[in-house]
């Protein structure tokens, strides 16, 4: 069987004053259809059964996780003891999967992205559920890039997956964020994808390629599953989320694995990474967008937000002005990437409203 | 004796979102050392004992005036029914100090203006106290222009009062807020000053003048004061009130004297016009003035205001952000002139938070 696991593990202070540590952007209504790791249940359901949408999460979120309102059965949000990256994330979820169903095939994706066009999602993560099971390879979803971003990472094609296939493509590389020098050659030469972060591989083989490329994340998870079933089962993978390391499923397996394969998409994707890509999932550059009680007199290309009383601006151009709980942020459009730096000062400086 | 009449009868909304339809200016802490009123006060007690103080305000505003605050007798407070504009409340408050003081003489003066140089301000005031005991004339402080603004009335003096003088001028004539071009013809003329709205006359010839130029409010105000004493004397005053016309000092008396003299004056004043005018009297063009809890990364020249909460502005200039109750303000340093126009606009939008 298809299952998807949403790694809603990710801490981000980029959408401050929003995001704060006890409340991640993945439990934000940034889009207004709800918050993001229910729109990202939501896009997934008509796809996969409910029974088979895993959520794994921090301990911490738990308040923030219904699985009412996800729309799956409780035992499918899985609480880990403590962040330590997307490896172990998918780990703990694809051990507990594969539990249920030996031959299972998974896809992990983020909790936090947005997705305009939900039903060519579906049919792309379809055709790589099929592609992965057929070919017991990791499957990358490549976002065919629009203008040179420097936010994001990059794959890099090699040789079509098959003759004369255009669809797949076997991964050449995966690159690190570039400037924008580098992102305007990776345009120009179209072999170049956006790095969604949205893989598919079967449980088994993700079992496989931890224990190879990250023993002691497979040792200690092997022992949560292995020795016993509910009773203690909670001691027993706070002992092993100790003992872990933390590391990404970028930096763990998919830069060590071979014959990756990657299917270029165009589904609308956003990592709403910041203010500004919010912004521009919303509404676009030059258009304001607003949300709450919020007076704008003479302004433009501007991003304003009010979780409660009103917010007034006058004669101001690509700005973005966040009112949430006790904070309020103001920064040019273009800034947005600084957030996060001031959101760690606000911590330093005014702990209580961190 | 000399007296002091506060005018703390104004509403304003330029300080919005600190200052509302609930809290005007004059009961605002704008410059950190107190209240606008109290500071006024404050500024006065060297020069006239406590009992010659009066504040003139509205009923509305009786939370924010605290005798003991303030440093006055309680009974020197005086509540106006509904606001008339300056010309009555002057009226109220001359017949209230004569009907104590027959020979009294009267400065009254704004309750929200800021004062750099209080020592000068008070001999300045003496010397005015003196001349209009001795001339019977009504006489004006000029402000000293160092810039051609256009927030501010101008007095253009005429000859010198007394021969060879150059401390005391005739006034030629009251001028309303010149646009850009005459303020800069008004100063290369060097015979303009600044309208403070600070006079001093004999408490009897402003009741002759009001009695002459205003008949209806010193017809009323006299019905008031000679019918009985303390008895029914609220009654009495807002029924007075409700018949007396809506009318400035300005307007209603000073354009219509003769004789009029201005004394030339330099005491660092500011009529604190816009949240523009405040940011230049704390620190200056160029200068981040901030108060509460602010965070600030690569601003300049902005002026920054919390009253709970954090504040963080990133990469701005010459911006003025305020977070007050329950709103927040955002605008170029150099168009504050409009928040009044927006405060009314979120006053039409969101009555509940105006």
């Amino acid at each position: 069987m298809d299952h998807v696991i949403v790694m809603a593990g990710g801490l981000g202070t980029r959408f401050w004053p929003e995001s704060r540590m006890s409340r991640s952007k993945q439990f934000l209504d940034l889009t207004g259809g709800g918050s993001m790791i229910v729109e990202t249940v939501r896009r997934l359901l008509p796809l996969v059964p409910r029974e088979n949408v895993w959520v794994v999460a921090g301990e911490k979120d738990a308040p923030h996780l219904s699985a009412r309102k996800l729309g799956i059965p409780p035992g499918n949000i899985l609480l880990e003891p403590e962040g330590r990256n997307t490896a172990p994330a998918v780990a703990f979820a694809a051990a507990r999967i594969e539990s249920r169903d030996a031959d299972a095939v998974i896809a992990a994706t983020p909790a936090d992205h947005a997705v305009a066009n939900a039903a060519s999602f579906r049919s792309v993560l379809k055709k790589g559920f099929r592609l992965a099971r057929r070919t017991d390879r990791f499957v990358t979803l490549g976002i065919t890039p629009d203008h040179p971003a420097t936010g994001y990472g990059y794959i890099e094609r090699g040789t079509p997956f098959g003759a004369g296939r255009k669809d797949v493509y076997l991964v050449r590389r995966f690159t690190e964020k570039p400037d924008l020098r580098t992102a305007r050659r990776f345009l120009r030469t179209r072999r170049f994808y956006w790095n969604s972060g949205i893989f598919i591989v079967r449980a088994a083989t993700y079992r496989n390629r931890v224990e190879r490329f990250l023993p002691p994340v497979h040792r200690e998870l092997e022992k949560v599953f292995r020795d016993g079933g509910k009773r203690g089962f909670r001691d027993r993978l706070r002992r092993a989320y100790a003992r872990m390391p933390s590391i990404s499923v970028d930096y763990g397996v998919l830069e060590k694995e071979v014959g990756i394969l990657v299917i270029p998409s165009d589904f609308g994707w956003n990592d709403i990474g910041t203010w500004r890509s919010l912004h521009e999932f919303l509404g676009g550059a030059g258009k304001n967008v607003t949300t709450g009680e919020v007076v704008l007199s003479d302004c433009r290309g501007s991003l304003v937000r009010s979780d409660r009383g009103v917010v007034a601006v006058i004669g101001m151009e690509n700005v973005v002005v966040i009112r949430s709980g006790d904070a309020v942020l103001v920064c040019p459009r273009n800034r947005s990437e600084e957030v996060k730096g001031v959101a760690e000062e606000v911590k330093r400086k005014f702990p209580a409203l961190a």
